[in-house]
């Protein structure tokens, strides 16, 4: 399986990403080598890891698995754990686990003594096909996801797609949405093929959703234009997310979950807004619909989850921009909604 | 006074960094405008600065003054008092006060949001020469100075000599440490001139030491090599430093007055171990002793304070590793040091 070059660093996967990372621990003379793992990681990933890895670990941090514990209390335990352990610049960070331990690994990495080297090897579907890419680190803040982070890039991204037969299935179907995310805003070829074939933990699969991803990234590191693209069905998919794990009587979705909801919305505002027609806007909810269960959502519900929409990320000047398809496989950047159309939206999803 | 320019931005001081100022406020169509002070600076500097901005400032952010408060908690209180007042990826935060404010004020710009603009306006002359060059951001862990942070530039840093009229004389001395460093690092000429001259608190001082910073900066951005030699008279200036901090018995030093002694102290190493001559070191220890008061350390001190050089953020493989002098004006980095010659030099600074 071909790797893919990023910025300054590639994404190995398979047999190719276990030389890869032989070679390259090897070639650099790291102090110390540490790995940041959760209970399911260290369960199931670590001891297969050990085996291939084969070289001396300064020691194993543990954090409790996730998005609860993605806050910066966990990366001050990290970084005194660090200092404990006679971390210095020149030490290197891998971590092994799903967006929550290569998001906040990543930013920890980045900023224990002004930066040190990390490698991400994301054990998650979702985790090899979204955060895998793009140098995006960082840890929520309270309820608002991700505000505290930096850009910055591992040194390497390694893919064993053998660590997804490990996870739960409503893992993978997680990462599933953003793969099927890739398709309709960049392929449409892509989402037919996934939509109907199911092969999609297959490496041939993840691979394809990594190479289009980071063709967007390479075009637009730090966000700027193309790269919004990326944030379809994530505008309002991460406020659901958000709502649901503060709010004790909802069930916590994981993100792929989230941002499937989200796709169905945004497709909706699609079709009122941008002329995507409404045999794909019904392809899209039916496709979703057929892998995620239908999420509840009460008239509180919504308008409790729109006032979250002001604290997204990429909001400035306190308008809500929009990521929307003018056709499946098409995507046009900084749409505004008008408010009446949220409620719309949500009524066509719990249709 | 001419601009000094650095990385991908400039220095300016006096009228001109006003206009640049204005210019640049108004060429950015910033969402928000933030500034963030401590109690002395909203005292002395921020009325000033307000008259001079003459542009509407969304919210005054307000810090205690000291090292202390320069730790995580505080960067956290300053997120979610910018999510609050809805901080958006195009909002402005204008740091206004000494190295503590632009460093922690720096890091929490550069991970609010992965990265907002911002501005440093240094009001203290250890800032001005040192901190408002090189975009070294961050905050201490414990008692480890800037433990955790980032390298990452400001939009521009601006500098006010007259706001140095508003400082506590033993806060201007402190920056002269500094000054008199860029001298023995790098230019005997300057370090004659400073010592004999006096009037350090010129504009044309503050500059010519801003531009030797700015020239070892730009050679050498991410500290590989040649960046180091601004370490001299740090790695035991630090952790000196740290260890009167956290010592209740100890009077805490200020940074200027913790390196001055680690200045002597690695004179003496110099003349040890690099041929650094008698006369000089005599020089340097007279120079420093004459502006900085002796500070008492006994036995039990000094142990504790080799204690903490391990920690040092600059040392790799457990080697504590040290920049000395050749001469005055030549620095030599990456000197590895016999336990023994510490307490020779804590002796030698004792006579």
């Amino acid at each position: 399986m071909e790797s893919v070059k990023s910025q300054s660093y590639e994404v190995h996967l398979g047999q190719l990403a276990e030389a890869a990372l032989k070679q390259h621990i090897a070639k650099i003379n790291y102090s110390k080598v540490f790995v940041l793992v959760d209970e399911n990681t260290k369960e199931h990933c670590l001891p297969s890891f050990k085996e291939m890895l084969n070289h001396p670990i300064d020691h194993i941090f543990e954090i409790k698995s996730g998005e609860e514990h993605k806050h910066i209390y966990t990366c001050l335990d990290l970084w005194k754990q660090l200092s404990n352990f006679d971390g210095d610049r020149k030490s290197l960070l891998i971590n092994l686990g799903g967006g929550v331990i290569t998001d906040m690994g990543g930013f920890v990495a980045s900023t224990f003594k002004r930066g040190i080297d990390f490698i991400n090897i994301p054990t998650t579907l979702l985790s090899m096909v979204d955060a895998s890419i793009g140098g995006k680190t960082g840890v929520d803040l309270g309820a608002l996801k991700n505000q505290i982070g930096v850009i910055n890039q591992p040194q390497m991204v390694l893919v064993f797609p053998e660590f997804l037969k490990t996870l739960d299935p409503r893992q993978v179907t997680s990462g599933y949405a953003e793969m099927l995310k890739h398709g309709l805003i960049m392929d449409a070829e892509y989402w037919q093929n996934l939509k109907t074939d199911g092969n999609f933990t297959d490496a041939s699969c993840i691979q394809r959703s990594i190479a289009l991803k980071n063709e967007v990234v390479l075009e637009d590191p730090t966000e700027k234009g193309l790269r919004k693209i990326l944030n379809f069905g994530h505008t309002l998919g991460h406020a659901i997310e958000s709502y649901c794990l503060e709010n004790p009587n909802k069930k916590t979705l994981l993100h792929g979950e989230a941002i499937a909801v989200g796709m169905i919305l945004e497709g909706y505002l699609s079709h009122e807004l941008k002329g995507l027609p409404k045999l794909s806007l019904l392809e899209i909810k039916d496709v979703f619909l057929q892998y995620f269960d239908l999420v509840e959502f009460d008239d509180n519900d919504i308008r409790a989850i729109l006032q979250l929409l002001k604290y997204d990320k990429k909001n400035s000047h306190g308008d809500v921009n929009f990521v929307l398809l003018q056709s499946i496989g098409t995507a046009v950047t900084d749409v505004k909604v008008p408010v009446e159309l949220f409620y719309k939206a949500f009524a066509y999803y719990r249709e």
